[in-house]
């Protein structure tokens, strides 16, 4: 576990998808923002529908962008995507070098995560996947308000929690992944807002 | 032509297109800000490359947002999208009562933009849009830098420049439109950096 410098203008990677219909591809949307202030950037790919691809799809998008050598952290909304899609965040952090922080408004329910996922032929490989992503901690970024869930995987909690009060905005998400919601969503129905 | 008392947090929708290429949809996208701050939410819509279509398509598209209440003007990118799709601001203005602001890095040289024109079949109509799209008037919102080029619709210039400041965030291009441009081209291109 590393401990970092917190600059507050850190250049982090923000990441959600967009809502899943039919056998269309899944959009996948990351956000480059300094701290919670400036948009950078964006890079989006696509993913399938309770597939196996999104850690591949994730890590080609950030090692083929441009903005790879100024990102310092990868901030994703949650570690399911486009259904049962499984984020290994464990190997994003291995072949990027770059820790993430999986961030989530309500507490993953496990056993009703791994009830969902039986349905699914290969669940155990998912399974896997999640129970090797880490510890979840609740974290209160606004105070007053209810906590919000993190996995951080490469850096330690007390860190996590600084990069996420730096790129929160007035909601206690973080901005990029906020705003990466909002695109996602746009993408496929043509509107969005407020955000995650 | 009106003259507003504008606040700094006034909800702006930004508005840019991707890139086109061949036949396909270009996608126009419009990015809601309260001011230069917050990302607020996100439309988007599809126009043909060098068809007559991104008026009516704009219009449609923010008609039918929920945040049509609360915008308080529109600011476009030039008023030529995908190709020679040429954009009504007056009927903007006229059918949804907002004020419009098309603005611009490089001043539009008329000549030029006339000579690209004549290669379509329709270009009278094109033009005659134009020149009644108002004066271009330069504005240095950002002291020590080049101008930028304006056509406000429905207020003043006066009005236009407080506006442009208040929505401008560290680049002399309002963060909407800078923002919107990234996703747009995002949208068509997988990644996009710095924008407009």
């Amino acid at each position: 576990m590393r401990h970092f410098h917190i600059k507050p203008e850190i250049r982090v990677l923000g990441v959600d998808d967009g809502p899943h219909s039919g056998s269309h591809p899944v959009p996948l949307v990351g956000v480059v923002f300094r701290g919670n202030r400036w948009f950078e950037g964006i890079l989006k790919t696509e993913i399938t529908k309770d597939g196996m691809d999104v850690t591949d799809k994730l890590i080609e998008m950030v090692k083929t962008s441009r903005q790879l050598g100024q990102l310092r952290i990868i901030i994703t909304d949650g570690i399911t995507f486009a259904g049962f899609n499984v984020l290994d965040i464990r190997r994003v952090f291995n072949e990027l070098g770059l820790p993430v922080i999986a961030v989530s408004r309500t507490k993953p329910n496990m056993r009703d995560i791994k009830k969902a996922l039986k349905n699914l032929p290969d669940w155990p490989r998912r399974w896997d996947i999640i129970r090797r992503s880490g510890k979840v901690y609740a974290l209160r970024p606004l105070r007053g308000t209810r906590p919000i869930y993190v996995q951080p995987m490469g850096i330690d909690r007390k860190t996590a929690k600084q990069i996420v009060e730096h790129t929160r905005g007035r909601s206690s998400i973080p901005e990029p992944v906020r705003v990466a919601h909002m695109v996602a969503t746009a993408i496929v129905r043509g509107e969005s807002h407020g955000g995650a």
